[in-house]
């Protein structure tokens, strides 16, 4: 059996998925579990039997160590794993994992980020995690990290420490906008797209030189339709790709001098940020997000069961 | 009865709102009707059901004339009544009413207004006849009009004409954003506020210095509640501001040389967007929107019915 040989899980608990890995001395991963479940769901059924369901479906041993990052760390998660305030080094984190209590084998949670500023507060649960496992790739000196998603991440990294950083609420603004406002019936009967796609070149390039205007220039989706017959998925491009430049031109507020993005994704979220990024006369390096935090676990695992 | 002596109905029928007056031979409304059966409600029973419930609310004749502005003439609403192109001259409107057809009682739809601008498509109904009723007030020469609502309007006006707009898709997303994002949850309890709460002021400057920042500023009424304890009220205050901040960052980019704004508006919302516009450094006018748009259907009935 694989399961019997695995050092530990290594689990990624975001809001609304859930992700786990069973991993070898070498740092192999030996299975792998992904679902739905994030924080909302398991908040409901509980924590522990999420965790352990999927672990059984895996064979894994009674006494088989968890580490784990994200949001089951948060307030409404499982436990409140705390705040590690920037600047922060992040080869600091994995001395910081919470101990779950109470539990039949050894769960750690790995705290999130805070930025304490009152002008800018911020807070991130999971990318640390990611961001020490990017490291290694990354390297000394300063970098812009940007790392997509539901809350989108733009990160200052100086030698190995957060300086700063912000969210951009990017998925989650597509999400409600496309789905609950008046466009919906814009985008209604819309079809896949990619960072290929005209609509969403030209978005991003209006929203870097107009981001003011964003409210106005979302509008023109369904404008656009009602004048000029804009097909649906050009609707649905020309939305994702003003929210992704309004993003690109928020970051490059809180780091003018930057020309280089490090790009911390995966798959079609890779190749769309990478598209907009270039879109946006930005140079971009990829890195993959769900090999960076296996890594991250790892190097907390690592620390905490040498 | 007062009916008797009414000379026609206006209404302003919009998304979501309904609105009736009996208007006598002078101008003077002799009864209104408000009620939530707009657009959308009224497609499903039934414009002409909804429009005859009210009118014999107030006891109209069989034969009371009927004048209609908004979204009742929109392709989704009762008869599509068409657009006139901007440039428009705003007199133009009263002559080109639509009859609806197969009624018992002579009923008019006045057209909206559309931007054929690939680049800046745009459309309006139901602001052009309150731009047009607003027009004693306001004058020939150059003005900066702003109507702010779920959709709010921005209009460049010359002497009668109408010479471009901007929707700006402000309330709506205040509505999506506020009730089905995550920022509910830093929303939740929170109670009325008005424009003198120092968290809305605070984010209208905030938004118009940084308006590419707009979708992290928002994030920082979750983090603010998370890490500094900001309470649901300015949580809410400050979501708007940041939204009407947005909106002002962006019509300025319309019109940089404005330095006085005509806001057609009534109510709270007038004095939420004086309090905004004066915040932005924008000398402002008040045109009370309910009068404007009566107005605007009384020179269309004038025109029509003489």
């Amino acid at each position: 059996m694989t399961a019997t040989a695995a050092s530990y899980a290594a689990v990624d608990w975001g809001t609304s998925s859930f992700r786990l890995w069973l991993i070898g001395k070498d740092g192999t991963p030996l299975g792998e579990r992904r679902s739905g479940e994030g924080m909302t769901t398991a908040a409901q059924e509980g924590f522990s039997a999420v965790l352990e369901r999927h672990l059984a479906a895996l064979d894994a041993p009674a006494d088989l160590p968890v580490m784990i990052c994200g949001m089951a760390g948060a307030r409404q998660g499982w436990m409140d794993a705390g705040y590690m305030d920037v600047p922060a080094r992040l080869e600091e984190i994995v001395g910081r994992a919470v101990v779950v209590p109470h539990s039949s084998r050894d769960i750690r949670i790995l705290p999130g980020l805070a930025q304490r500023i009152e002008a800018a507060p911020d807070v991130m649960r999971g990318e640390e995690t990611q961001l020490l496992g990017a490291y290694d790739e990354i390297g000394a000196g300063s970098h812009l990290l940007c790392m997509p998603g539901t809350h989108s991440k733009w990160v200052r990294l100086r030698d190995g420490a957060v300086e700063g950083f912000s969210t951009f609420m990017t998925g989650e603004l597509f999400d409600v906008i496309g789905k609950q406002s008046i466009l919906r019936h814009a985008l209604d009967g819309s079809e896949a797209f990619d960072g290929t796609h005209p609509a969403f070149i030209q978005a991003v390039k209006t929203a870097c030189v107009s981001p003011a205007r964003f409210s106005n220039l979302i509008f023109s989706a369904r404008s656009g339709q009602l004048l000029h017959g804009l097909d649906a998925t050009s609707a649905k491009a020309r939305l994702s790709g003003l929210l992704i430049g309004l993003e690109i031109a928020g970051a490059r507020d809180t780091a003018p001098d930057a020309v280089q993005v490090q790009l911390v994704a995966s798959g079609a979220m890779a190749a769309l940020y990478e598209a907009a990024l270039s879109a946006a006369l930005l140079g971009v390096t990829v890195i993959d997000a769900d090999l960076a935090v296996r890594r991250g676990l790892q190097a907390a695992a690592r620390a905490v069961w040498p």
